[in-house]
């Protein structure tokens, strides 16, 4: 049974490129390579949502409650289409890739992973990640795989607010109390060891040629774009190293066990039921 | 600074009849009695919209995820139209009355705040809370008071949905496997006992007249329709006394405290301050 048609009319997005069902019924199988590729996007945007939708209860205002648990939404939206644009490869759901992979399957980059911390440490992991995937998905838009560039269409839309609430938060922040700015810096310097794996071109990317985007391709854009606004914000760029490690398919973070025992507790407890 | 402009975008809830900007910036000030009705709908509102979405990282499929996600953010929205109007009242904003009130002063009603259980349990929940809410909204859109009329407009369109969306899941549960009909039936029998309390009448309700809609004449209706969807799904209704209490002045929940714990935590810890 499918919810779809009622979560479109609750949440009513306009301008609806594509479905998850369309996805799913339209029958486009992903190749082998590319639904590799999908599964990077897809669990970077099913984690930051899984992260982000603990906000709910307890942000500092009711206003950004509800904005913090919008931009999981929408990440939970992207997240939906690549793994099930994935899945087709292998003849799995998204439920099945989300559910009942083991922690060292998924490809999420660690940053994403990290803990949210105070407010302050989640909304500079939100500047980095949207300013990122911001970066990502205006080119991926002209994949030369039409169902990548139609998800990435659709997503291209709701990353650009994600960009747009961060850079508010981090100028608020950083022009606000003697608190806040330091919060705010420190959040970003926790995070910064995370930045460079962003960045970092592996051999399936590369071997996907114009289906893909070469992540270091996007790496000049953002640092101007991030200098810019920490420069605004009073803030500064943190000068730390990147952490050991960063490929997608070798360290990933201890935190992801914490995150998929969450995620997966009720679906693995009856694997097939509504439970 | 307000990030409504970019939530509504975010969201892009067509057919916006009201904002909490316009509500707060309209300067309709509520009198006295009026917000204090309007805390009753509001306060149930939040408590229900920090129940659900606890389920943000956990619901038994990305789908389902994103579905009670969305119904608690509508019931965040409606919680803050009704608290800015309250609040109007006693120069009061939305924040300090979701964040500063103790947990005596809170009026909501018991049963939205019970715990989630498993899921035939929150969705136990959902389906009598849902269909309250339905026969409340229908009636005060006819509200003498114009700012609860709008509101209540709003909001009904939305709970159309979530009554949908509950007895969809209802039959979905009572009609599948042996042990989906017993949760689902179990979760019916631990919410009953807190539908009484929904359709009392107290002083202040009464004493409002055309304002506000008599708890119990929507108890007809409600019962009519609950009997009908739990025969359709092979579910009985309960046959379990009320809980003792049942006044929105009087007993509250113990999980009440738990609810305001986590939710109060943050703005307490920095009042006046982003954090």
């Amino acid at each position: 049974m499918s919810f779809a048609s009622h979560d479109s009319a609750t949440k009513q997005s306009a301008g609806n490129a594509i479905t998850a069902e369309d996805i799913r019924e339209g029958g486009s199988k992903a190749p082998e390579d590319v639904a590799r590729y999908a599964l990077y996007l897809g669990d970077d945007a099913l984690m930051l949502a899984q992260r982000l939708g603990w906000w709910i209860a307890r942000a500092p205002e009711l206003e950004e409650d509800i904005a913090l648990a919008n931009i999981a939404l929408d990440l939970l939206g992207h997240a939906r289409f690549f793994l099930t644009y994935a899945g087709s490869a292998w003849g799995k759901t998204e439920d099945d890739l989300a559910y009942f992979r083991d922690e060292e399957e998924f490809r999420s980059c660690r940053l994403v992973e990290q803990e949210n911390g105070d407010f302050g440490q989640t909304i500079a992991r939100q500047l980095i990640f949207s300013f990122y995937q911001y970066e990502l998905y205006r080119r991926l838009v002209r994949s030369s795989d039409p169902t990548l560039a139609a998800i990435a269409e659709k997503a291209l839309k709701e990353v650009e607010y994600h960009q747009d609430h961060a850079s508010q938060w981090i100028l608020r922040l950083g022009l606000g109390t003697e608190e806040s700015k330091r919060r705010v810096q420190d959040g970003l310097h926790y995070m910064w060891p995370y930045v460079d794996e962003l960045f970092h071109d592996d051999e399936l990317i590369e071997s996907l040629g114009d289906v893909a985007v070469l992540p270091s391709s996007l790496r000049a854009d953002f640092d101007r774009r991030i200098a810019e606004i920490l420069d605004e914000a009073g803030l500064d760029v943190p000068d730390v190293a990147g952490a050991y490690g960063g490929d997608r398919s070798g360290e990933f973070s201890e935190q992801r066990g914490h995150i998929l025992a969450e995620m997966q507790v009720l679906a693995r407890q009856h694997p097939g039921a509504t439970w």
